[in-house]
């Protein structure tokens, strides 16, 4: 039988709430399947780490996770003990980066049972991806202050695309869209103010359609973009973008379709070196931590996702059904409040890997 | 009276048709309160333009525009002329910029009569400014390409962020929201994942904060922000953001109340050392120009701005007043397609200039 270890962190905040419930329904499908998961459970990148070391990470996380065969990743972030930006960029980000984990792989989709909070949209009406590139561009550190300290005070930071990067998340989108029965490719720009590295993107998009004369492709400004996912979600199927594009709109996305408490999220390696890493699209949402009433839908379809990846479609398949039917049941006792109910965190996992 | 001259610019596509409505109702509301306003009109900032000279501008534009009191704009863009970072660079972003107009400010209104595409909102619920810098951030002009044509191309562009370009941003800001009944400022951010600009963009609100301690203040990394628009639009009352950010949420929030067609935007030179531009959010819209279609309420409305700017309340209100009274007939003989009427782009003009 498939034989898989997992290195599982859940980070802070709801992070810590929502893992277990990602955990519970994996080691239930996996039983029904006869694949062996085996699970380590790691306590860094957290608030809590940081505050006993000064640090997100020991010095050897790097050989510690790289021989996993996945990373199933709660949240970071706790601003009160550590700035955002210092936890993010030194683990998840960090993460991404260091596995090359080239791609940010986000389904937005409208399932059963959600109220789409858009009028007119039902179950089904929206579903599409949106393929983030996942190590560069607008991310970048480099960048700097001058005349700090006084009125002439400024910072400068770098957006950085690499020919290698822009083609290789773009040669995925493509390929992901050829897959697909819509055979749709939405490329996000912003080329007529964002002057040199989105025409950029816009060139590199031209290019890679010359090899998949099957797929239809547009492009629209990431404002106009914006908009449209409001106004039309169902025009999409494929979604490229940039990583700071990406990530607004694999936000907005789920927003579209009811709430980001259930969208799930793939960073992928595709070349298979390093481990890949599976999130929930929510952060570690202080404001309801420690309730027990987070969603742990998101998290539970990043586990779908992790088996997908393993080339467990049958097993990941049931987890999705699994998801659906209790969305569908609409028993408000088991649904967390975002969803409309007064279940918990742990009734709604348990619900869903009960289906099992 | 009060007299005040104008430089006309409609631009390309259905900057065009829009413009001369928007004239209309400023011709009707400035005789009903005995204000001259002078037009000139300018080809310039156009493809056509742009097809005849090679440029965008003849070279004395800042010396043509400079002593006018306002500039009344369309819109700019036709890509298959002139590639729109050409087009937008060399005209009204260069605009922007020469003109020192570091303010956008950008109602987000849900008007009678319109429909909005998120349930349960209904005209009042939402009403919210979006403040955008329009002068630095993301939109830089500094950066390039390296080892070009190679499999090693890579492009860079820096994001630029000044004390003076922020601060001053920040000030408007927190004063039109010291200004309004909530007192409430909501700061886009992304100092989680953009890791030197916006952590400083974050200081700066901090320090502007204090300033300003009836004003209640709370920040959104920008994904999750986009999601909020969608989910909780109620929520704001005015938001500040970069360039960057600002632009996508004013195409997003218009969109939440309905239809991007009705949203102005007033480019603001507070010091007037400059003349002030007013436009459209919306572009020139290749695919519905020429048809007669275009909704010409963004642009009236964005007169109705520079009568404000002028210091022109009432003029300003009845303009308000005219558009709301229209839109509340719902007229479908009069309402343009966007509206869900069958009317054109002169019958909508014809139909609020009638009600001054
Ligand atoms: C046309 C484009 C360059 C412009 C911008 O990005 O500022 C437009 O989208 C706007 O919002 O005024
Ligand atoms: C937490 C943050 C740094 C991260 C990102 O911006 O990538 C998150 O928003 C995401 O989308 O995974």
């Amino acid at each position: 039988s498939l034989q898989k270890a997992i290195a599982v962190i859940p980070g802070d905040g709801i992070g810590q709430e929502v893992v277990p419930e990602g955990r519970r329904v994996l080691q239930a499908v996996s039983q029904k399947h006869g694949i062996d998961l085996e699970f380590v459970d790691f306590d860094f990148a957290s608030a809590d780490y940081y505050q006993a070391h000064g640090t997100m990470l020991p010095e050897d996380w790097f050989d510690s996770l790289r021989g996993f065969d996945a990373i199933f990743f709660g949240a970071v972030g706790w601003p009160d003990v550590v700035p955002d930006h210092i936890s993010l960029w030194g683990s998840l980000l960090q993460f991404r980066r260091s596995f090359d984990q080239y791609i940010n792989l986000r389904p937005c989709r409208l399932l059963p049972g959600v109220k789409s909070p858009l009028v007119g949209y039902g179950p089904g009406d929206v579903d599409f991806y949106v393929v983030r590139e996942n190590t560069e561009g607008e991310y970048s550190s480099i960048g700097g202050k001058m005349f700090e300290g006084t009125d002439r005070e400024i910072v400068v930071q770098e957006t950085v695309m690499t020919r290698t990067g822009v083609d290789r998340v773009l040669k995925f989108a493509f390929e992901l869209a050829d897959s697909r029965p819509n055979q749709h490719l939405t490329s996000a720009t912003k080329s007529n103010g964002i002057s040199i590295t989105m025409p950029y993107w816009d060139e590199r998009v031209k290019i890679m359609s010359e090899n998949y004369p099957e797929v239809r492709q547009d492009q629209f400004h990431i404002d106009i973009l914006t908009a449209n996912f409001v106004l039309k979600p169902n025009h999409f199927d494929v979604v490229v973008a940039s990583n700071l594009f990406g990530d607004i709109l694999s936000d907005l996305g789920p927003a579209c379709t009811g709430t980001i408490g259930v969208a799930p999220s793939a960073n992928i390696n595709p070349d298979g070196t390093f481990p890949s890493l599976f999130e929930p699209v929510h952060g570690s949402a202080p404001d309801i931590a420690g309730q027990g009433i987070a969603n742990p839908i998101g998290q539970i379809w990043s586990g779908a996702m992790m088996l997908d990846h393993f080339g467990e479609t049958e097993a990941s398949a049931d987890v999705l059904e699994g998801i659906e039917s209790v969305l569908s049941s609409g028993d408000a006792s088991i649904l967390t409040p975002d969803l409309g109910g007064r279940g918990s965190t742990s009734s709604l996992g348990e619900a869903i890997a009960s289906t099992i």
